[in-house]
């Protein structure tokens, strides 16, 4: 059965100050009406019952996450009680998920990112499936069609096209493009992400993946045992007792790595599918005007706002606080109730040194 | 005996959104603790008393002002009905004195300059009163020692120095540097500008003068008949139970013009006296910064403010509200508690626009 698991322990902090510690992106409507982690839930549609889907949190944001999506059943919700990376996460969603069912294959993805075309997104997983059903080894990850040389992204490399009933069913619709993996690639810098674009047989890694629960937490075993110890004492606890006291102390006691790191590098049958979905990752306010769009002063205003020479700049506000720019090129200004953000679209990156900045200084009441 | 008149009429348009269409620059602590007006009071001194001081300003602004200044005694603000510029102020203010003390002397003065040398001013002040103790035909103006090219200001070209005993008291202190005034200069553009500061013998004109209150009337009376008589009907009414209707109607039935182009660009006994004393017009969010000064990066912070690669910015803001800003350079972010203005500091001229177009879009809640 497929069973799927949603990462929703970001913070988000390059969307200060509109997201904050308790109420980070995915917990925002950033586009349109519904915060990020519903529309995640909704993409999902009837691919996979509600019963099947775990959200993974820290418990700090666990209540507020609870809240927002109360029609899940209880016990959906798996809060982490503290940040270890994407690894120890997946691995102890896959040990709740092969209770149950044995042969539970898993789709893991982020609360965060933006995909418009949810059926395509839905076949893309169920295509997905079916390589794993076809050879219960695969790790299964989509990679994005680079649109420009990004540097925000890690990359994949494709290797030699796979041979699958699945990718060339006779008489089917076309199966997207599915490659061995060559080599990951980490965020790369300028040049080299351009010449990633040149060569064109680089995608962006979504973090979006598909594998049988039993065969991530076979490799985890394998290339991560001492993780691999602490998750799964902490999944012998389950229904005892102990349970809050031992996660607590296993979790803390894990050394925090990525699934790519962790396992993906490392790993022998790692297949790269095209994803044949609209993507985006929403991951700077920058993005964020790309989705929405700018008006023929290349602005993208959300906000009551006043503009007097103002081109290629992103205002948002709320209310009938009124924003007014003079001479701007390039900014960004976001004003919230308690704090303002003004800054240059070129040092966006930037942004994230506020929350440590404040951290430092002890303003913990604009985190 | 020695009067005077603030004017206290601006609306202060290029510092919104601090200043307001019913709190305007001179009713704000631009500099330090207390209002404008209320310095410029105090700046007075013993100089003038106070049943001899006339605080000229809209009957828009007149309630806050008597709130303000509360020691000064009843009547001694003149609310305008409407705005006509400076020639009728000040054509009224000296038909007020004259009715007391025929021989009064008038300082005027705007309301929202910065004079940190007070004993130097009222200094300057007495002696520009025995110019035209000497000579009661005598108008008598300061002018400012120009620091740069400012195209924002009035000038004034020095012509011969006077012959006056005042100017040369034997065994005296030495009096400030006093001539004949050759022409006034509108607004320069900047090259015509560079051109008065190598010169030498411009000064900026402060709009601050000395003159005997019944000279100022004579001259108003020969180069602005028509006002004369508007204003003089108005006098003529001011114990009577139709003052208020007579005011309304004079007043609004006069036409708006400058005490510079109506008198003193005409009439013949013009003095321009160098100020011995500091001034700033404080004309703009630029100038509030040359006189608060900079901190090492050249930024000008009167606000809860995180900067990150910030250079030569002003930021203003008021109690917990946080504003952060990164990769700013020449900027100007001021906000309050309805609205927020980021403006570029090459474009600060524009800033006055907002009002213009925030009137246009009938959004007067933000004037």
């Amino acid at each position: 059965m497929l069973h799927a698991v949603i990462m929703a322990g970001g913070t988000g902090t390059r969307f200060w100050p509109e997201s904050r510690a308790k109420r980070p992106k995915q917990l925002l409507p950033m586009l349109g009406d519904e915060t990020m982690i519903h529309k995640t839930v909704d993409r999902l549609g009837d691919l996979v019952a509600k019963k099947r889907l775990i959200i993974s949190t820290t418990s700090e944001l666990a209540p507020s996450i609870a809240q927002e999506l109360n029609d899940l059943p209880r016990g959906a919700i798996l809060a982490e009680p503290c940040k270890r990376n994407t690894a120890p996460c997946i691995g102890l969603a896959a040990f709740m998920m092969v209770r149950d069912d044995p042969e539970a294959i898993m789709a893991v993805m982020p609360a965060d990112h933006v995909i418009e075309t949810e059926e395509r997104f839905r076949e893309a997983i169920r295509y997905a499936a079916t390589l794993v059903e076809e050879d219960p080894e695969r790790l299964v990850t989509f990679g994005i069609q680079p649109t420009y040389p990004a540097e925000g992204f890690g990359y994949i490399e494709q290797g030699e096209p796979i041979d699958s009933p699945a990718a060339s069913e006779p008489g089917g619709a076309a199966s997207p493009p599915t490659y061995f993996v060559k080599q990951f690639r980490e965020k790369p810098d300028l040049a080299t992400a351009k010449g990633y674009l040149e060569a064109g047989r680089f995608t962006w890694n979504s973090g979006i993946f598909v594998w049988r629960a039993q065969t991530i937490l076979d490799q985890l075993q394998r290339y991560e045992p001492e993780m691999y110890e602490h998750l799964s004492r902490i999944a012998e606890a389950i229904d005892s007792a102990q349970y809050e006291g031992v996660l607590k102390k296993e979790f803390a006691a894990i050394e925090g790595k990525s699934i790519d790191y962790a396992v993906m590098e490392r790993a022998e049958k790692v297949l790269v599918v095209e994803a044949p979905f609209d993507w985006d990752d929403v991951g700077s306010w920058r993005s964020l005007a790309r989705l929405k769009g700018t008006d023929d002063q290349g602005n993208t205003i959300d906000a009551k706002h006043v503009g007097i020479e103002t081109t290629g700049t992103i205002v948002r506000g709320g209310g009938d606080h009124l924003i007014v720019t003079v001479g701007l090129e390039d900014c960004i200004v976001v004003h919230t109730g308690d704090a303002t953000l003004v800054a240059h679209k070129d040092h966006e990156e930037a942004i994230r040194r506020v929350v440590d900045t404040l951290k430092e200084q002890g303003e913990t009441k604009y985190l």
